[in-house]
């Protein structure tokens, strides 16, 4: 049952705030009673960051990574490497493999993965874009930094294909697939364990 | 280990959304990232909604219920019934109530309950501005709707204490104990079997 506010600022707030992700009505009332609660200064603070946010932000004209302007600090940093590109599926990836702090060189932002099921075919993707960059010159491997999911495969499938015949004497790598850090043997599955066998590596201390 | 982002707009975001009560930065990223796929309008709308929320909504002086007014509309409001008040906790009881559509009385909000616990005394409360609304006269019922918690009888006491000393003859009520809808006996704590037996009612088909 819906509940019913006398005021329609309460009522436009809930309903505007129930728009996020994983957010209901009884969850985005709670934010709204709690706005209420907290001084006015952080409230308008909280409103103007998520107004700024969206009308501040664009996407770099290179990598396609979130950015103040028209080419992102990391494409116009002269202290990465130009000559790497790491591919992947959407912003949050570029800072994860950022928080790293073990990679130098560009990112390309795919923006998804190829998905026929849900309709998502590779011109909706940033993958042309992609090519340009390849056949522009100057980048000597392009590695696919993707989930290990079906969508992920089929899209470096895809790439990889497009790619080679851009640029034969192109490197194109992927994410190393393995047993994680703190996973256990036993829970791990076999197609991982058996690539982890195949791909192993010198034993270091 | 905090994440850093490359953008001041989306790091000012995450901050300011991680502070709404149960987000923290993970989920707040991910709001501010949904929010960055949805129309500019969206997020706008979403933005502007909070401000307003709280720059428009003041308390009502009569009840303390929230209000776009100085007379909040269910005390301004010629069909309710003035001589009954039912005390809530707060805000969002209100609401709880206004949805049964079985009570046409007035609120009184407390704004929290009596917990020395937390250092609320009575005078943190609106308990004064409930003597004062006994003392102007017309109340003949005062409804103690309260949950069944230490800090709510604590406060049920002193309420009580102070207004049958104002006026001996105000009836004073609560909201009665019993088994809830659809709890199964073999899980209902004793307190409640206990006075849901004392305070049995004639069968009802």
């Amino acid at each position: 049952m819906e509940q019913e506010f006398s005021s329609s600022l309460l009522e436009n707030a809930v309903s505007s705030l129930s728009r996020l992700p994983g957010v209901g009505r009884k969850t985005a009332l709670r934010f709204a009673l709690h706005l209420l609660r907290r001084p006015s200064d952080e409230a308008v603070a909280i409103g103007e960051a998520i107004i700024n946010l969206r009308t501040g932000i664009r996407y770099c004209s290179v990598c396609h990574n979130i950015s103040e302007s028209e080419i992102c600090p990391l494409c116009a940093s002269p202290k990465r490497d130009n000559s790497v590109v790491c591919v992947v599926e959407n912003v949050k990836d570029v800072m994860s493999i950022e928080n790293t702090r073990r990679f130098d060189g560009l990112y390309h932002v795919l923006g998804g993965l190829i998905s026929p099921v849900d309709g998502i075919g590779p011109d909706l993707l940033e993958i042309q874009s992609l090519a340009d960059r390849v056949k522009a010159g100057g980048i000597t491997e392009v590695i696919l930094a993707t989930g290990a999911t079906v969508e992920a495969d089929t899209t470096n499938y895809y790439i990889y294909r497009m790619l080679t015949r851009i640029s034969p004497e192109l490197k194109i790598t992927q994410l190393a697939r393995g047993v994680s850090v703190g996973d256990e043997l036993e829970y791990t599955d076999e197609v991982t364990l058996a690539r982890s066998l195949t791909a192993r590596t010198p034993f270091e201390l």
